[in-house]
């Protein structure tokens, strides 16, 4: 595998990996970008004592363009965009419009009894195919793998910048779910805070620990792979079920056999393994309704620095479809109070995710 | 004010709120309705130490039908809705589809380190004009005061029921907010838990306590008018604000002068007062950008049993809505971490709301 650190114009960083060590990545961003914005701020709110990163640049970032102007396409004769090469396997950058970065940057305290620091952190984009209309679904196991060490590259990297508390990579998939660019790509936040979910499921390990002595995490895994009734698929390393208590009314956990705190302590062999099964999952979840599936997947991943002895590194994918023409909405009692409703039940979604003919 | 009982053809409970003491209300439901489906379940998350209903009538539940065929209009010669009267002026019934009920139902444990209950409880639906096209906005204060009747009716009938924790008044307004009936309505969950979201503010405002011994609330107000520049309107017993660490594009919350723990204990005035800083709160809303603003109106009140000395009751206001073609979609950061990124300042959303000319 070869990484190959560039800079982009406006002087933000790019790392192509590739998998064969002969790859030329030596192309040069040759656009007249404007300056890189400033760093955006964060809010403490004392009602929930949770950070809030208010960005209003992002207000003006790129929405929607059509597929003649991808940023996110390999730049060509006449069209430059954020990728320099005129191809690539996988490249991840920082974004043009991030919610954190260490740009400088103005901090005025606001009154109201909420605290303001600076959002420092940093905001990446993962590029997984040069092809516009591909998906992660179609990726080749090999590429995967790529994808893989570039995740496990950028947590090391970024958990061990200042001020980083813990290192987020996603995907987010569809218009449904308010992607803004259709260029399949992934992201990977460095936040400056520990994230309140990982936070609650921190304090939710802890406990369980100190009440039974197992890890949470790996309870639930071996839980569900006892009930069987909600697993979808699974190999040797890794199994992908419906949790019992889904919020959402397609949603997949993935977690490896063994527990890890991040994505960095995989051996190899778990590395390779996860591409297959997971190409499956996402193969299973387009054929449920017969269209692409709108999606987020999120890789829960030990904070940088504290709680690493309880954390077990998985991969949580849901979407907010429920059937072919509706969608779930995060309304009233979900967005307000936190209090989920879901629709279908996770055995039932499990037993359909199960019934998809995949090839 | 008068309040009449009575039940619709399937056993659901209906109430009328009438102004006018002589209202008849005798109309009959004449519908020939199938049984009400049984009660949800509850599944407990140990991830999160959180409640998930799991409701699977839901799934078929009426979906934006024509306005011809709308449930909560009045009923009319050859055209029976969910409210038998062929007029009314506030009327609150039991949700056909409910996340919670008292109805029987199976609750099979189901493995997975999840633990499952009856999702005891109850789901009302407040329709508080028969004009289908109409809005709260467009409510006269005195049909805002009978809402208000209603709420507070509710909330201490519905706090009184064995097993409920928690009661939530709110309305979902917008196609953009997932709304499934476009005639305006409210709704009203008694929840059998306390909500995560007041388990966290609870938890804030007693840490408060013990690090001030102040009332967390009323020092986040008393700090905003003392600010000013987050305040978008006010009155002699009302004031309404943008918080300083918002997390939706538009946020505006309104707060009674004097703490009260639920809405149940304001005083006349109070009750009188609410109405006419509030509908004007929302025409803003509606002027920021020229087209109706989707929007997700959430009462917080006390719990039934627990934390009433710490609570505030209080109003969120809160849209999805950042631009007049653009929305705020909760991805990646918001919906897997909880972690918000917010692009608008708050300071710059109250200006704007300041500036709307409302009559």
């Amino acid at each position: 595998m070869k990484r190959t650190i560039t800079r982009l114009a406006d002087g933000r960083e790019l790392l192509y990996f590739d998998r064969n060590d002969g790859a030329d990545r030596g192309a040069i961003d040759r656009r007249d970008l404007p300056p890189r914005p400033g760093a955006s701020e964060l809010r403490y709110d004392p009602l929930t004592e949770e950070w809030i990163a208010v960005a209003g640049h992002r207000q003006s970032r790129t929405f929607l363009p059509p597929a003649g102007e991808c940023p996110l396409c390999p730049s060509g004769p006449g069209r430059l965009t954020e990728i320099p090469s005129p191809s690539y396997e996988v490249v991840v950058f920082e974004n043009r419009f991030p919610s954190f970065s260490t740009q400088p940057g103005e901090y005025p305290q606001v009154g109201g009894l909420s605290e303001v620091r600076p959002g420092v952190g940093r905001c990446e984009v993962v590029c997984f195919t040069p092809d516009h209309d591909s998906s992660f679904s179609a990726l080749p196991p090999d590429r995967v793998e790529l994808v893989m060490e570039a995740w496990i590259d950028r947590t090391a990297e970024l958990s061990a910048m200042p001020g980083v508390e813990q290192v987020f990579c996603f995907e987010n998939r569809g218009a449904e779910i308010g992607i803004t660019l259709a260029h399949p790509h992934g992201q990977i936040y460095a936040y400056p805070y520990v994230t309140p979910r990982t936070r609650l499921s921190l304090g939710a390990a802890e406990r369980h620990r100190e009440r039974t002595g197992g890890n949470l995490f790996a309870d639930v895994l071996a839980a569900e792979r006892e009930a069987g009734v909600r697993v979808v698929a699974s190999n040797e390393h890794w199994t992908a079920f419906v949790p019992a208590a889904a919020r959402w009314p397609v949603e997949v956990h993935l977690y490896p056999h063994r527990r890890v705190p991040d994505l960095v302590a995989l051996e190899e062999a778990e590395r390779v393994a996860f591409g297959p099964l997971y190409t499956e999952v996402l193969r299973r979840l387009d054929g449920l309704f017969g269209v692409p599936m709108p999606y987020v997947a999120a890789w829960h991943q030990a904070p940088a620095r504290v709680g690493r002895e309880l954390s077990y590194a998985h991969l949580e994918l849901f979407s907010v479809r429920r059937a072919p023409d509706k969608l779930k909405y995060l309304a009233g009692s979900e967005a307000a109070m936190g209090a989920f409703v879901n629709d279908v039940l996770p055995e039932e979604t499990a037993r359909r995710l199960r019934s998809i003919v995949t090839e």
